[in-house]
């Protein structure tokens, strides 16, 4: 490894920029907004964990922890609570971050194309609980994790992403920066965590086509390989110095001809990936969220009952006619969040479309496939012409509270007051001496 | 997935060829120089990772073990006795896996360009003590392990390797393969594990650059990434079904278009890996091995001794002339073992090359040096033609106990009877009712 001296008379990597930063990185530096919005999802990841907990990949995982794990002695926690034990960080995050990616309902991050919150929340949780880490060093390590892990992922660009599962491929790098930061490592072994994590990352999109279960293996692997990578680089593991621009690096290896190596360490300290992920609100297609909120909003301004309705017409961009055009009357669960009168017929009369609102029942519900025969959708130009740059909602914390609420009844927590318990602790993370506590029956 | 019905009536793919030959390979239906070259690469095996268990990276790697594993409960060993305790095979093999590719004399399969017996046996080895599995078990899931590697590595060819450890990448569905004949997956579970396995592949040779520890971490990970897939596989976690060829698999994803597809299942049961397989018989550079041979069977054949000897011309093959030519004198013990005529030397007095006999001490041996003066190397064309298709070693027991006796003295075993006990149980390995007491302080 070459030693700071050395490195002073040679120009510094874009990978050692962004671990300059990283390791610099104070919670006491971080603007309002930043740690508002960390909170906020935090909290969004929360509720996508406890929702997925049920999913057969990831009860296959947490058998495999089980049988592999440490099952006493150690600190951090599964969310799934049923699970009945603590683990190492490293397993505890294995299943935590399979289970977060199931329900489709987690953050989006639009230049990376990833998903952070599922692969950076439940490592950074084991780990602070592990060390018994504060609300304050937690939030500074997720936003780390954010930073870093956005920035591979839209380092490694668009051609990467026709293959790789980039939400896996930056996430383990953004993992392995995120515990490297709890650790509090030094530069040189915040790049060997850097380079450990870049050299393991993996992730393909084969699953897709038989609909296989490997989503949830990426998110969890990318979690028990980024905390591989940093605890090794704190015990004297060397990992590569330029895992991202190296001649043999990912760039070269997993890029396939359309890096951005300039997101690497472009305004560092100024931009934030986390103010750059995006809430899914609805748990309908992202397609069909802009006529949701248009709607909602116009029944609220006038005071509109679902059965004042007469008519809807649903003005849009040509992506969301060619995606929401495919799925018909909506005949299965899965359809009918792509169906855009079902949808709307869902929202007006609910007043919100939940993942609880999509159900067998609903599919059957003569008054919402009334509703939805009087919508229909219109090309227009004007609002094409604004997609996708406008394409991203707010943060509203109402919603994001109605939303968890929902997340957690789908996952079987059915104490309201549990999850209002858990909503306050989210708004005041910054005041928590320590993680423990987010486990759920 | 789909149903063994449903595949009846569409042509198999060839990783379903492949899996297929994998869960009907029974004991005795291997052939006897199969099974005895198994047992010979096993105790192979067991020498390098002896040797190479003190290396900082396997340290570090251990070090995450008593964090992150079980440190009691569990059935598998390190082979590294003074760790102390038994855990998971998923950690053992994560150890074990790292420390027998430190000292670069493991096995080496030509086509595949993979050093398979790191990632397989340490994998086979955990899972068999867990499972209290026998040798013939054992030797069967390796042979098993062996072909199924070695073919990804093959298939995933020479533009994949410029990038690509192949030993992690093709080793990790080797070790699926392996563990999931342990495991006595169904065809569609086997094909789960491979997916799983495949959507895992890791390993970028960026290490080099930097002389960093992936090296460790790779052919580690991939014990562990192997062992998760088939244990999951098992538990009903579904792997893409086509992790090869499919459109997002790794041939497309990783093969940088040099795939050979015919190397997936051409000759199944006929050709087997493992014989395929050579020896790396001198702690030498590779390309002085056939002027060693030639050395020593000169010396033997006319009874020659060290002194007899006035000068030496080793003729060979340009590859060798090209590397042997840069590293001058030999000043260091890595340099030495690149340079013809010192390696010549040792191997003239000492009647062997192990990793034992270049030590500091030998830099400075001026009877070495002076023999040393007295070797040239001459390009010779019948010899090159004949390159690389005869650059291969044959077996001999006696050689393979000299190097396993020199690789556990340099692993700190100084007990001599205890490795001739070690020897004698992988002669007879099928005749082991379980697979523990490979473990040495």
């Amino acid at each position: 490894m070459s030693s700071s001296s050395h490195k002073a008379n040679v120009r510094a990597t874009r990978t050692e920029n962004l671990a300059q930063w990283a390791i610099n990185l104070q919670y006491q530096d971080i603007p309002q907004p930043v740690i508002e919005r960390t909170k906020e999802l935090f909290l969004d990841w929360l509720g996508c964990a406890i929702a997925g907990r049920h999913h057969p990949a990831v009860s296959a995982i947490a058998r495999y922890t089980v049988e592999m794990g440490p099952t006493a002695g150690k600190n951090s926690e599964f969310v799934d609570g049923s699970i009945g034990f603590l683990t190492s960080p490293a397993f505890a995050a294995l299943v935590n971050g399979a289970s977060s990616h199931v329900v489709e309902q987690d953050d989006l991050h639009n230049r990376s194309m990833m998903h952070p919150a599922t692969v950076i929340f439940p490592a950074a949780l084991a780990v602070a609980q592990d060390m018994k880490a504060n609300g304050k060093d937690f939030i500074a390590a997720c936003v780390v994790g954010y930073e870093v892990g956005c920035r591979v992922g839209e380092y490694l660009g668009k051609n990467h992403y026709e293959m790789f599962h980039s939400t896996a491929t930056g996430g383990v790098i953004g993992v392995a920066a995120a515990v490297g930061h709890l650790l509090k490592l030094d530069l040189d072994r915040m790049l060997s965590a850097i380079g450990t994590g870049g050299t393991q990352a993996a992730g393909l999109w084969q699953f897709l086509i038989d609909a296989s279960h490997s989503k949830q293996v990426h998110t969890g692997k990318a979690c028990f390989d980024g905390i591989f990578a940093a605890y090794t680089a704190r015990d004297g593991l060397l990992g590569p110095q330029d895992i991202l621009e190296g001649s043999r690096g990912m760039g070269n290896a997993y890029g396939r001809g359309s890096t951005k190596p300039g997101a690497i360490d472009r305004n560092l300290g100024q931009d934030f990936a986390v103010l750059a992920s995006s809430f899914k609100w609805h748990a309908s297609c992202r397609h069909t969220h802009p006529s949701v909120d248009a709607l909602l909003s116009l029944m609220h301004d006038h005071g509109l009952k679902f059965d004042d309705i007469e008519s809807v017409v649903a003005r849009t961009y040509r992506a969301a006619l060619d995606v929401l055009g495919l799925s018909g009357r909506g005949e299965t669960v899965h359809q009918s969040k792509f169906t855009i009168g079902f949808v709307l017929a869902v929202a007006a009369r609910n007043g919100q479309a939940m993942i609880t609102d999509f159900t067998e029942e609903s599919l059957h519900d003569a008054t919402l496939r009334d509703f939805q025969d009087r919508v229909i959708m219109e090309y227009d130009a004007d609002i094409d012409s604004k997609f996708p740059e406008e394409w991203q909602g707010t943060s509203v914390r109402s919603e994001l509270e109605t939303k968890t609420k929902a997340l957690f009844e789908y996952g079987g927590c059915k104490d309201v007051k549990e999850v209002e318990t858990v909503i306050k602790r989210a708004w005041n993370l910054e005041l928590e001496n320590n993680l423990n506590g987010f486990s759920f029956k």
